[in-house]
């Protein structure tokens, strides 16, 4: 039987919930954005996006055209469809939300976490179609990483494999201290905000002239670093090289997990291109066993940052 | 239509080439072992071992009883069935060992690598039956891994996937030399021989008396560690509390990749028992991600040592 002709595809971030309905092809027909906070219970903000929802799934002909929803979201649990102790989100413990949405729209839901969504948008639209072993790397925030084995998506026992994020990097006494209340993890490092601590720290130690000194310190991004070291800029030219350095010899560690034919790297700080990606692969090849050596493509990925998390939601709920 | 009674288990080492027929229940009801090194052409050696087969395959009423063989070989790449390029093996290159012994035979044959063969016993005979996420640790001459993810070998895309051993947990000057040509990976401390290493490392730099002295340098194996440790030696213990701290908190990183629901280890190391899993478990809960803590069971093979790799290459055998 064939599929009915849309699914919904939801991005649920920590500041804002992007709905898509996407069609067969990829197209996202139309789209809805709601704030994530301040909707009280969870319950109030399933209702509040239902309420959201309804003139764009009028507008390609109700309900019944709409095949299932996927959902993509931090802490996210394939396995029963919850998110789990999201700290940066504010309902509490466990929230069952992929079946609330199905009980409110009546159609089938699937939720995973957000790299996880990104890995399966890839497969499903991006550089990574027909690869049956990748690694997806998500740089934001944090750094997110999505791993697929023999075609299948690594959940592990619990729902919740994949968090590369926090494989530790440096477990000497400076190693800087990381969201999940460790130290020395490579998100602390490596992410869009770890390396506007690199700029901070570094600038805090060294003299060295640089135009990221005009910037108020707490609005530094990693944006910012991008730009100056496009421009030139020593110090920021020297921050992309450190972090693709611990990027590239870390997925050097990671291919004695898996051996992918692929890393595919997504976010903010990709945008700067080879001023990242080259550090990435000189040290990559140069950390990895011999074993792996040439064998991994390292990609960026080609999807549209403001839609591939919704397509790689989307993307889930074809899965159903 | 009911398999064969039968199956040929292979355990090749650099040393010994171990040939067990198993039955159904993993009885090894007979065996056979040819040595490994001085048959001169890989050719050769394929038809010597079919030679030293003849009888104990008689012995179960011919080649007719037998549904398949698996072999279990260091640098095995389950793809395409061949050893390629053995460091410790004497035939350079690519030898299509399955394919030779079932040319030979007339039976399908499987290859794998050793530590994926033991981690294929563990599933099938050990204390894997049921386990659908699992890490297998092997602590001998090197630190070999077999991963079992969705129930599956995790092989990669080349066939290469799981060198646990060859992750880098030291990149200061003082890192370890590893038999792969860099420095720093896990295997140069934690297996067998790295044990050894350290024994002779931390004797030539302390003063602190210990037994391990009397035992000639070369000659020093886990083994008597173990055995001074469980006799009170100091420097002994230290050895297995350093080796097993190590070993837990790079287990705590693994579970970022896959999840496990158990790492499970197996090699004469592990026969110091609590000695050494002690500091391993201590050590893993400190590490591990919140996420995660008490979730992998940390556990040691129960298949009898010399018995297991011949099973667990059998096992291969029995998935054809």
């Amino acid at each position: 039987m064939e599929k009915k002709p849309y699914v919904i595809g939801l991005d649920l971030g920590g500041t804002n919930s992007v709905f898509g309905i996407v069609d067969k092809k990829a197209n996202v027909v139309a789209s809805v954005s709601v704030k994530t906070r301040g909707h009280g219970t969870a319950e109030q903000y399933v209702d509040d996006c239902c309420e959201a929802l309804k003139p764009i799934i009028d507008q390609v002909g109700g309900i019944e055209k709409i095949h299932a929803m996927g959902i993509g979201a931090p802490n996210g649990n394939f396995y029963n469809g919850s998110i789990e102790n999201a700290p940066n989100l504010e309902w509490p413990g466990i929230v069952p939300l992929a079946q609330m949405f199905s009980d409110k729209l009546g159609i089938p839901v699937a939720l995973t976490n957000d790299a996880n969504a990104a890995a399966i948008g890839e497969m499903a639209y991006g550089v990574a179609k027909g690869m049956k072993n990748f690694i997806m790397i998500t740089l934001g925030t944090g750094l997110g990483s999505g791993i697929v084995v023999n075609g299948q998506l690594v959940y592990g026992c619990d729902g919740f494999a994949g968090e590369l994020g926090h494989v530790v990097i440096d477990r000497s006494e400076h190693a800087r201290e990381c969201g999940c209340g460790r130290k020395g993890c490579i998100e602390a490092y490596c992410s869009a905000t770890g390396m506007a601590r690199t700029a901070r720290e570094w600038m805090a130690i060294r003299n060295t002239p640089s135009t990221l000194r005009d910037i108020p310190s707490d609005q530094l991004e990693s944006k910012d670093i991008a730009i100056a070291a496009a421009q030139g800029d020593q110090l920021a030219k020297e921050i992309m090289d450190y972090t693709g350095e611990l990027l590239g010899r870390t997925c050097a560690d990671f291919a004695n997990f898996s051996s992918p034919e692929a890393f595919i790297f997504f976010g903010g700080p990709t945008k700067a291109g080879d001023l990242l990606m080259n550090p990435v692969r000189k040290a990559y090849d140069e950390n990895v066993l011999f074993n792996y050596k040439g064998k991994a493509k390292l990609l960026l990925s080609e999807l549209d940052g403001a839609a591939a998390a919704v397509l790689g939601a989307s993307a889930l709920g074809w899965e159903l």
